[in-house]
């Protein structure tokens, strides 16, 4: 489907709490284990996702909007996570998640954006050019690829457990494509 | 790590309401559709979760526990949701589920598994001889092979809108690895 801001809003209302459903109070094998060195566990995916919130989806919504394609977007720290979430709980993490996430929301909506607004176009730093519209997409896209990630990341703690089973259970074959 | 009941039954007891949390009321476009000829969307997937708690799991661990290696499992269905969930509501299917694995929960409890019971044998039709221990860990891993899977399905849908981000997002390099 082309994009559509009330689909993108629909799920990216929804990630919070189907990750707290998911991972609230869940056992530390499964929260705080990952796929070995230099990856990340579950809690490392949510610190990344609030740095997100934080700095990536509408921070570059209003650049593009501003500055169009005269200003690139600041990089993207992909590891700032493990010291912005250094001391705190999963507990701490989700909420602080489900609330930047309302935030950001209430941000987007407030934007009243027009039709013809989602073509505008910005300056992604390795990218090149892309539009707004290509940017809303991948902020609900990325909730799905971090989804996706958490499955094959505590799937991975079974990986033995399972024994025979693994070669019926796709996840246990996927080789992670980059996140 | 090695099964452990407890960490098994956490997971399995969450992943109903993440599901739910995810998935309810959610746009067709997001939960209707899948990845093309015979591929299954979101909505065919809790029909499968469904009638994997149906005649799966609780089903072959009482066949082992009564039988063990004497009498196979049946064959599993992986098309029977096709039949099964005709004309009902995703609404209707996220509360089966979840009454499903609620009940069969507390069969798994009520069975007062002692350590010895984890390595009790059964013969599985295609990969012959398998464990209690690894059935309840794959009904677990299966939850989220499951998860992996819907969040790849629903990513598909904006494979097309998220433009040159597509490289980025390792969800959009998956490729199902069966399921």
């Amino acid at each position: 489907m082309q994009h559509n801001l009330e689909n993108t809003i629909a799920l990216l209302g929804r990630t919070p709490a189907a990750l707290d459903a998911l991972l609230r109070d869940l056992p530390e094998a499964w929260t705080r284990q990952n796929e070995g060195e230099n990856t990340w566990s579950a809690f490392d995916v949510v610190g990344h996702l609030i740095h997100g919130e934080r700095t990536d989806w509408m921070p570059r919504a209003r650049i593009i909007l501003q500055f169009g394609e005269t200003r690139a977007f600041e990089p993207f720290d992909r590891w700032a996570q493990m010291r912005e979430s250094e001391g705190k709980s999963f507990g701490q993490l989700l909420d602080e998640f489900a609330r930047l996430r309302s935030v950001n929301l209430a941000g987007l909506r407030a934007l009243n954006l027009r039709p013809e607004d989602f073509q505008r176009r910005g300056r992604h730093p390795a990218l090149g050019v892309v539009t707004l519209s290509e940017l809303l997409a991948t902020w609900a896209a990325h909730d799905l690829t971090h989804l996706h990630q958490i499955s094959r990341i505590m799937a991975h703690q079974y990986r033995e457990a399972v024994g025979p089973w693994t070669s019926f259970l796709g996840v246990m074959q996927c080789a992670g494509h980059s996140s």
